[in-house]
């Protein structure tokens, strides 16, 4: 079975415009990563759009999840930044597509050299090919359901939300 | 849960002596790649021996096998250079832990610029917490049943073993 | 003979803030970056400020000069943004200091892993140790005298004033 | 002025087989680390043999001398072993090209992420600029005579020979 990776943006693919000095997005590098990971699973990859997640809108996330509906894979993996990660993930269960999403990310730029990319990646990769049909957030080497889990914006990690 | 991550070796974690030019063994570079992953699974980490797969004996697999036994935790991970892994996959499978084991390991040494070694171990720490009690082999983001995979020494990847 | 290195700050120095995604400055990486270069010149470093060169200030400057004039040293480099990198070379050079002062800096912060960064510091290093007393600014690979350079910022490179 | 860089082989281009697990010689990575270092100055870039420096014969020190002639510039970069990089240098210099010839080399791998390459291809690129004709060996940000050098190969760093 394959995995279809939708590519959205985030800091995951954020690069260093040495120009001005900020964080911009040209191209994901999903595909060099895939490279690098010597990934032997069969995975299409598409770039739905490339976005800072703190600018993500509703129209975005219909696009997202158009995206996971149209795609003839039933495990799907999305790079997403992770500010708004959880809000996504809530986007996509809400419509019960059947399918086993996975939706990830990173704190540190891919071209940056301590990222936490390659590790994610091959993280979710892995999850997905496991898990039942739902929705779920992978990152810091844990899988959360959708509904379980909240970015901690100062420790700059995904935690269970405890009851 | 909890992880336990035992350490035999491998290409993961060979390390380049520059007086001699020869590639070599000193630590274990996992430490180091839990915390650029971000991990925040509860991992203890046991370096076991370090050993080029190559060399690896009975005895040596014995050890391996007696570490699985004794490690308190239900998942356990193993790095181990992917010559021989099958083989030892074969001894810890042939003697019914009853736990999840997952060997993986690298075609390059963290300490190069193009590892592939980040992207197994957060493929691996991610299968052992989904899969049955049994032996698996996790590489190039597949995960295989001890008894059904092989390495492709040509082409350097992990491959199902076709009836 | 001894070099000094005086840190003032720039694109070497940036670090990347995984929560915030923005860039900013921590401790100085030259020691590290010498380490790495395996220098073998008796090198003092020293971190005189740590700043955003299109935010230094004409008192920013007199500071670097004054370090540069109190240094046991006869050789200086000065690592330093390169949008203003000029300007505190000319202040540099009005002083008339008698020493040989070079002025470098990097177009991608050295955390990242395609900097120039490495390549500009060897360079420095070597300029210095042979160009007689004055203030140079030392970039791609090529030195320029303090009143005959100017960044081209649209092409991101350093380069002679025509006349 | 323009530089001519003769590629020899040496530790500098040496990468790793993933199928065999040793080092071996591919393409030099010259032509990428002088991307990498925004190089400004004019650079013509000759491979002239890939070798381990151990296993250079007086035949390929010939060669080398024959290439050193040939090239149109004064200024010429080799990069080479470091194990018999000062014999080589004997060998350039007896013959009286009337060039500025600067050797340099790598005490780990380009390929590898802690690499002092970057920096001794800044340093050996910047003193030939200004050093008079002669042969010189360039390492650990220091520039010798050939005839005043020797490699520690216990500490791995080149020195003066004391009298």
């Amino acid at each position: 079975m394959a995995i279809r990776i939708l590519v959205t943006g985030g800091t995951f693919d954020k690069e260093y415009d040495e120009l001005t000095g900020r964080l911009y997005f040209k191209d994901s590098h999903i595909e060099e990563m895939l490279r690098l990971g010597r990934c032997g699973v069969p995975v299409a990859v598409e770039t739905v759009m490339m976005r800072d997640s703190l600018e993500m809108t509703q129209r975005d996330r219909d696009t997202i999840l158009m995206r996971c509906r149209e795609a003839p894979e039933k495990w799907i993996v999305v790079t997403h930044g992770t500010d708004t990660m959880v809000e996504t993930a809530a986007v996509l269960a809400a419509a019960a597509t059947g399918k086993s999403i996975v939706l990830t990310g990173a704190m540190v730029p891919w071209a940056f050299g301590s990222s936490d990319g390659l590790f994610n990646l091959g993280s979710a990769l892995s999850f997905v090919q496991l898990l039942p049909p739902g929705v779920y957030v992978a990152m810091n080497g844990r899988c959360f359901s959708w509904d379980n889990v909240r970015k901690d914006r100062v420790l700059g990690i995904f935690e269970k939300i405890e009851p």
